[in-house]
């Protein structure tokens, strides 16, 4: 992998879709939040997938170690959906992209 | 639409990505959010795309009101992610989601 | 769902994924290619996914009665992941971006 | 990257959307081609992005090449989606899954 790639900090999103099993997937999810401490990288877990934060390396063997749980776990086949932002502007991390969104959503509520 | 469609409970996440204008969209994540508060829906928007539930046609219409507004602004081009969820053996909400996710997250912090 | 949404040309590409089932999918790839052929909508379906293009509400009516389809035919739960191109620059069609596609892949070869 | 990981074959569709320049991004695709190319592996480009196949390690690398690419060329913010189709009961490649959309085709213009 280039250097650049390897460095560059991403900030994203995704969904691992277990199929060929019970559609109920918490204990899926459970074991891949265990990858997701494992890694040490930022995580926020939300309704509908996960956000993750780290150099680009990072995050997709993070992925991988997911993707990987799940067919050891005896799924034998997996859709996984990855967002990817990466910006050379400026450094974004999930904690700023947050404070946005809160920020606009206490500047609502105070315009109410 | 067919009466099926119409009436079935989507577990949705969306992203709408703003082509050809300046890198920072915070501007016009704040006008998303108004729509999504004028459609009465549930919705919560993360660190990369927002969650939001209701009927397939109430979600859709609203993401379909999001990508007006962004070309309202003038956005030439707009790039939106979607990923929906829709199940028949039970009904899953946003709250029921989350809940999941902070009882795995309340567990694995009693083992540790 | 507003004139505006609904009178817009969307370029889109999606794939319906059925969890809670066995992991070949063939036979309900053949069902939702006839909800295809009914809809009377261009669409090219490809390796990971179908192109399909329209106006906003006939594109997301059909992905609509694809992810019925498959509930009616016994799948509990499915993950559908849409992407949307949306453009006021210009209208986009299948053909157009695929042609694009083939002059670059005509002029690459006539390079070497 | 854990040797699993590593070696598993993945079928994967991705898209890059650049941010921040024009709406008109043939120039980018002509140069992402030339990443895929220069990759050796699989690759065939539709509508709405390119599926892409071989080891999960060389694909993401692939398309972090992609990614690297787009940034040299002066893109300040690029959001890149992935599909990732991996299983581990058969294994699937680009023409495999071709060849059954194909032959649904054939199947239904006989019945006509």
């Amino acid at each position: 992998m280039s250097s650049t790639t390897h460095n560059r900090h991403v900030l994203a999103d995704f969904s691992v879709v277990p199929m060929g099993v019970e559609p109920n997937i918490t204990k899926y999810i459970v074991e891949c939040q265990k990858v997701l401490i494992d890694s040490g990288l930022n995580f926020n877990m939300h309704a509908n997938g996960t956000n993750i934060e780290g150099r680009y390396d990072q995050v997709v063997s993070t992925i991988g170690k997911c993707i990987d749980k799940m067919h050891e776990m005896g799924i034998p086949r997996c859709d996984t959906n990855i967002r990817l932002n990466t910006r050379t502007d400026k450094s974004i991390t999930i904690e700023d992209s947050i404070r946005v969104v809160n920020d606009i959503i206490d500047a609502d509520s105070k315009c109410e």
